[in-house]
């Protein structure tokens, strides 16, 4: 099977290269790489951030292992030239429309969180996000007001079957766990997140034994300082999902633990750590490869059909935080190699 | 000078008594009082969720002091004709464009945050969100697809201007503190937020003795769990300010203690605690009073020209909380109007 691997910026190519060694390490069988520029690096490269042999690669792939995109040289750059618009149009092209975002304290690591033990140590959810609508992707732009201002705008919205569908993945992922499902929507204030609310409803009748709640967004975000350990499946729309599963991910400790796919209900998928680009930390051998490990283990199970090589990886990231593998966002000193060499240890 | 009292749902009559109560036992001078239905409470009396007098009242007074709005059984109501609809209905009658939002941990509350107390007590910060634009004021609607699907779609806009006059809110309150403004957009997915971003920066020019940062939401969401001690004023837009200053004053410890401001630039403003109505403990005498109370003093403060009053009652609350009153938010067995008691004792 064919895997994509996408590097992109900052520490991107750092972290990919410690999975690589990782999937290497375990003896996944049938497994080949191609590797393709995306992001700033591309923009430098070939003058667009998702170059066409790039999108080219990524239909050819049965999965994506995705490093991060992000460059501050590019922040200046026209919209559709910027590395983010790379991800994005991935996410498109591919149809990727459903993120899943695991957000779980590692025991070895309660001291990581600034959330208290007590409080961090019961985060065990899965956020689920809706990744190819809302107003990321509506029209948008910058026009003049008839007073002669600037103003600009972005059109959220979505529609019955684009609703449907990712309830239906979060219905599906909360009954594979625990059973409790939370939609989170601005019901109060926004038409969208009233036909949000009204379909996830709807689908609710197909999943009796799935326990359905509504919050609204800026009451999500006050219960998962409050009592994340509440939380099973959380539900939602792009920009909500955005924002709520990043505040997740930190209140499970260090961001540089923890993965994502994002699938397009076929079983394709493209797979990346959260944490981004980090120029400030990128070419220093700081960065944590543990967060693309997990990555790939999740490929593994999601895309490529081999479970237990995703568990043996998963175990393996286990034992070698017990064994006190610990990059500087844990607060340790190893290097992003030093990482990836105790995973690999771990492994035998 | 008049004070227009719109206690409004569930708990929102019990807190605004206590703050009643406390101002007269402050002795504030040449204050007067007239209340109006609002809410579900006016729906339910008067068929209108803002009715025309209590928008009259409103109009007229000198400042409002707000308690909750939001019924459980109103929920189904046609959209214009729900409790919220009071309340963003005031702000843009009255051009209450700029929402103040302190959020700092009272030290005696250090056990009532999730967050570990070195980090939770290290808050103090002002949220200014901007209230009268954005996605929550642009066209909305449901209509129907090419295909015949139900849409819901609301647009998201700002112009030139309504981003300068929050932002200056923004540097001034920065300049009045410790000197730091963060503002918080997602430029790199929305038009709206370049624009945000461009015109902040533009206004910094006339601020040199602000330090003026940019982030993206969702890493603001991230830092205020892992570093909230980082901020002084954050300024940001409707949206995105509804959920970080709900997630910042869960951070601070009980959102029973938290009040806030919203302002027309002119010296009107709307006072309200942050907690809304929470129609589960209404009627119980369980409702925390302080953040009412402490928003009465916002009100002294920034409308009625009393900042000694102000100080006063402030510091009465602290009295309160260091004799140990606690209400069952704050882990204790108070009633409400022991809550208003033991504040009365200390402004004594
Ligand atoms: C880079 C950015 C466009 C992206 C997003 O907002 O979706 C990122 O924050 C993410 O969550 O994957
Ligand atoms: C009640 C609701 C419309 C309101 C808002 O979203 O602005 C509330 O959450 C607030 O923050 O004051």
């Amino acid at each position: 099977m064919l895997v994509a691997l996408l590097p992109g910026d900052g520490i991107g190519p750092e972290v990919i290269a410690e999975a690589v060694r990782v999937l290497d390490a375990a003896g996944v069988s049938d497994l080949s790489y191609e590797t393709a520029p995306v992001g700033g690096a591309a923009y430098k490269a070939e003058g667009h951030p998702l170059p066409e042999a790039t999108l080219a690669l990524a239909r050819r792939a049965d999965a994506l292992l995705f490093g991060a995109v992000g460059d501050p040289d590019c922040d200046r750059l026209e919209r559709r030239l910027r590395p983010e618009q790379a991800i994005l149009g991935l996410r498109a092209a591919l149809g990727l429309f459903a993120n899943l975002r695991p957000a779980k304290l590692f025991p070895e690591l309660a001291d990581a969180s600034a959330l208290r033990p007590e409080v961090a140590s019961a985060i065990d959810m899965v956020i689920v996000r809706e990744l190819n609508g809302d107003v990321y992707f509506g029209e948008k732009g910058m026009r003049t007001t008839p007073g002669g201002l600037r103003q600009g705008y972005d059109v959220m919205s979505y529609d019955e079957s684009e609703v449907a569908r990712i309830a239906r993945v979060g219905f599906e992922t909360a009954r594979a766990r625990r059973g409790k499902l939370t939609s989170v929507d601005k019901a109060n204030v926004l038409e969208t997140s009233q036909l949000w609310r009204d379909v996830v409803t709807e689908i609710a009748a197909e999943y009796p034994d799935v326990a359905l709640s509504h919050l609204y967004v800026d009451n999500a975000a006050m219960q998962l300082v409050r009592n994340p350990g509440q939380f099973d499946v959380i539900v939602t729309g792009n920009l909500f999902g955005d924002i709520l599963s990043d505040q997740a991910s930190m209140c499970a400790g260090s961001i540089g633990m923890l993965p994502s796919a994002a699938l397009d209900g076929a079983g394709k998928g493209l797979y990346e750590p959260i944490h981004g680009s980090a120029p400030d930390i990128a070419g220093q051998a700081k960065a944590n490869p543990l967060a693309t490990i997990l990555s790939a283990a999740m490929m593994l199970r999601y895309s490529l059909g081999k479970p237990d090589d995703a568990d043996r990886i998963e175990a393996a990231v286990a034992a070698a935080l017990a064994a006190g593998a610990r990059s500087p966002d844990l607060g340790g000193s190893m290097t992003t190699t030093e990482m990836g060499d105790a995973v690999i240890r771990a492994l035998r």
